[in-house]
């Protein structure tokens, strides 16, 4: 029986064990063709095939229209965040993002290489505890950010604000794709690197309609456009075949029990547990986000002292529960609790974060 | 037994054996931490030590002087055409580039939007079958750039141009690195796609002296900066962990089997046994590549029509000999014969080349 324990890492993070037993059995051999994933031509016809139903996948299981395209592209979100105001500045149009962290605090840096940006609404005054609300964009902004999910300090929107038509809404879902049902449309474009809650790091998945991947600069490097990708599929150059091989696995198992409503069920669940916990714990768990902005893919908390806090690291490791230090920017604990999280490991967790309790109040 | 055929792909390429057997063997728990290395945080220490082991591997097998820097990076070679001319310009000088075949002349159209590029020597006047001989870089430009082997014609560097002290030798080695010994002082930046001589698509390799990661203008994005990923060991953002494991993996395999020296004589040999093939086959087989360009790693060929290069593939694939259709641009039939291509796998395609002459002539 191969060890195995429960990954509450923030990402690269746990992943359907029924896709790794996938890809485990066929590492050698990709669909009796003799070759391995690995090692296939990204210009044969198996390997085209699995491109493709990859990007379909993606498509079913967001129920996306046809006039969005699906790309597969490479360097994470964090090229995202130069990459997006790159491909969609307007001259003279300022771009407005929402700072609700960390990872916002990165996209605005590097959109303030490509025109004026504008701050609409921040939750720092707060130690990101929340997502702010009745956020406005204005009618001439080339295109609105927002980061869906705060993985470090463990907000997520709960309704996504509105835009006015001519401005798109752009979203970093990294950590929250797919974690509950959303309507593509309300947004321009998405993106998301994969290693928190599509599959393993090397690959960044991106939704564009398309109509907004006209505005590059024509005249620049070729992979700064979108456009490049879209006329070839991604396949303008060698795609990281295997990150997008095992992405599909990841959601053909997704597709399995049900798609996202399925998933977002148990998601609600598995939040609910663990919130329930930190509720009910007399303040012995603190929880870092106000109850109205909670993530349901990460779970942040504090205790009394740093002392208890890694000694709770510590007892959760012996019970197989592992990764559950909090970021270095906010300190504490966090279980990040992603699609792939069995509801197994959280009632396993929340178990011992009731028994902890006990044996320490 | 899991069928395996030989794949004479140009990339992604075949594999050894041996890694793709460790890779299948530990893929649901690396290292006894009862996590896929497909799952395991980047910022694990068990995660860092693979990190590290891959840098040394590269160090040890290249012997790499300690004032270079190895990186792991993102979006492949056709990346580095645009952050190759973005991180070494300087103000008011040319850069001077070599064009021997496809992957330079995209290296050149991308450099163009970084300033001028001189094109001091190309072999384009006669289908790119040579490599030219006396190139001369001038003193006063910013760098000199080289594409070390030509995947679509087969042409390879046999000795390495000079350039004076002040002008950093950078080389695209995707298709050629550590396919023979090479003394990296001759270089100031080598760079390499993985998937063609070291391991599978989604990490591309990055050898740079350091002090010519000082000249990249500062006020630019932030990831577009070689300096960035140095200063950060090629963490600043998540890596590609998996690609980086599996060439790892395969880098180890190429130590027990002795190296960089061990490789080049068994890729000599290789090589022998296509073109002694080729110069006896009294013009059946013509190679595209002169003679004194030869490549060790792709051997490219035409015969006579378009039909018996369509009827050799065919009866190639037969035997298990995969992926012998030469490029859309120059037509024929190409061997890729990478480093983890076995001779058994080059002597069954000799064989097949000798009994397919003898039936067609």
């Amino acid at each position: 029986m191969t060890k195995r324990v429960y990954n509450f890492y923030p990402g690269p993070a746990t992943l359907p064990l029924q896709a790794l037993e996938k890809a485990k059995e066929e590492l050698l051999n990709f669909r009796d063709t003799g070759i391995s994933i690995l090692e296939i031509s990204h210009r044969s016809k198996e390997y085209d095939e699995l491109h493709n139903e990859a990007i379909d996948n993606v498509r079913e299981l967001m129920n996306i229209p046809e006039d969005y395209k699906i790309l597969w592209l490479q360097g994470g979100a964090s090229t995202q965040f130069w990459q997006v105001p790159f491909n969609l500045q307007v001259e003279g149009k300022p771009m407005e993002y929402v700072n609700t962290g960390g990872w916002s605090t990165k996209a605005i840096k590097e959109a303030k290489h490509y025109g004026e940006v504008k701050v609409v609404a921040s939750s720092e005054d707060d130690l990101f505890r929340y997502i702010p609300k009745g956020i406005s964009f204005s009618d001439d902004t080339a295109f609105a950010h927002i980061t869906g999910n705060n993985t470090l300090y463990g907000t997520e929107f709960q309704t996504w604000p509105k835009t006015s038509d001519n401005v798109p809404l752009v979203c970093d879902m990294s950590s929250n794709l797919m974690d509950q049902v959303i309507d593509v449309k309300d947004f321009g474009v998405i993106y998301a690197g994969a290693q928190k809650n599509l599959g393993p790091a090397g690959v960044t998945l991106l939704i564009v309609r398309e109509d907004l991947a006209d505005r590059a600069p024509e005249d620049s490097p070729t992979l700064f456009k979108w456009k490049t990708e879209i006329v070839k599929n991604s396949l303008f150059h060698t795609p990281p075949s295997f990150a997008i091989y095992f992405c599909k696995l990841a959601m053909d198992y997704l597709k399995e029990i049900g798609g996202v409503p399925a998933i977002e069920k148990i998601n609600r669940e598995k939040a609910k547990l663990l919130y329930d916990v930190i509720d009910r714990s007399n303040g012995f768990y603190r929880g870092h986000a106000r109850p109205d902005s909670r993530s349901l893919m990460n779970v942040t908390f504090t205790l009394e002292s740093d002392e208890l806090e890694a000694k709770m690291v510590a007892e959760g490791a012996k019970r197989d529960l592992i990764g559950l230090k909090g970021h270095r920017s906010i300190g504490g604990m966090r279980a990040s609790i992603y699609n792939a999280m069995p509801l197994e490991g959280v009632e396993k967790l929340a178990e011992f974060m009731k028994e902890f309790h006990e044996e320490h109040q």
